[in-house]
């Protein structure tokens, strides 16, 4: 599981002191790009190879909301991979509390590898690799 | 069903010059707006009664993306309406093509009635009366 | 002068439930698109041409902030039109109060005309005509 | 000087692959947010005393884009400070040089400090003390 610790901007928020609904996908942007660099392989380098890892579908579960400045957590993991697709996970946990651990958004994305012509390519060896390190089915 | 046409701007496309994914939960909130709007009953009124619709759940499919100034729908129907909690359901189309009605985007928002200290209540009857012109189950 | 009428949303508005500050550069590239639009020549013609007007300068004065869903005008000029370069000035006016015209916010963009490859470009003759029709010195 | 290193998402850019204009002002306000916190006093304790610093003007001068994931860094400063108001200038460059230092992005925000009715209030003293350990006029 990688985690990522954030803090919602006044620009992130809406009226009742809350990220606005569409703005945890940035959120889920940002776990999952920051999984694939400690992976040692950046989606940059997926993307200097003449592929990309389209959002095909995404699902968000607001349970409660994150509030400005409030420190959060956002935990990505993987939960598959197939040839030419995957998933990632996501949790947002509230940090700001001692006790800890208030779950606020949970989501997933799926995603499909394709080239510039927008083909579906199998994902390369070494994405994978990297990627299973951070697999964790049933998530 | 509520149609609403709008047009991409630079500030929501990303580098393959297609809508960031985050930023089709815009189109849907302008969407479901619109709709409530045309019922006589905008949603600011439903605010200024002390409630408010927050999203429980969100759903999207992407198929293809909207580019840059595309000339794009957002058609918006009213899946289901319980005591407090209702759905929304939305289909992105593209109307740049003479034969027009390519789908782009789909998804839905599960929404709950809650009051300002974010209890849970019944939808008041006259929003009820408005949503159900929308009514359109099995879409 | 270019009018165009919108409604921020709940993506747009912050905790203090007027739009946040970075939003209104939005609002002013739907002013510049929709006038462009109008003269008959869209920006997106310019860019088939292999040319853009990236925003050199920015500037915004902050008088009273748009609320969620308040009726707003965006009122689009052009300051003036150099050989690769050209300025719009921008007011943006209530128009949820009957009288009707309260100055929300102003400012301007000034843009480069450029290739590609990034290097200045003449505005084409086209380009200038269709704006010169809004052109407003001293604005 | 404050340092702030951040690395723009997909969401950020546009179809140019340089982060949208209007998209710096959420750097900067990371940037203003940031400073404010090291002083030991962050901008959600003037909040929590009643106490709001809306923006009045902004500015922005691009020389150059900041790229997808590139790493760039916001540098703030206090430009001066009055009875009851305040001005932070920006630079931010990118460090994904081993040079380092190129400049892309330069502007400034003002601010008044207003009650929650919107009244000009005077700056709170520990507010302005904690400000002037960054204050670099003539920046």
């Amino acid at each position: 599981m990688h985690r990522l610790e954030l803090r919602p901007l006044f620009g992130d928020v809406d009226v009742m002191n809350i990220v606005y609904y569409g703005n945890y996908l940035k959120f889920f942007e940002q776990g999952r790009a920051e999984l694939m660099r400690e992976t040692g392989r950046p989606y940059a380098e997926l993307a200097d190879n003449g592929l990309h890892l389209p959002v095909t579908e995404a699902y968000l579960r607001y349970r409660k909301g994150a509030r400005y400045d409030e420190l959060i957590e956002v935990q990505t993991t993987v939960a598959w991979i197939k040839k030419a697709s995957l998933r990632f996970d996501y949790k947002i946990v509230s940090n700001s509390n001692p006790s800890g651990g208030i779950e606020l958004v949970t989501g997933y994305t799926t995603h499909a590898c394709v080239d510039l012509d927008g083909k579906v390519k199998p994902l390369p060896a070494w994405v994978v690799e990297g990627l299973r390190q951070h697999l964790e089915p049933g998530t």
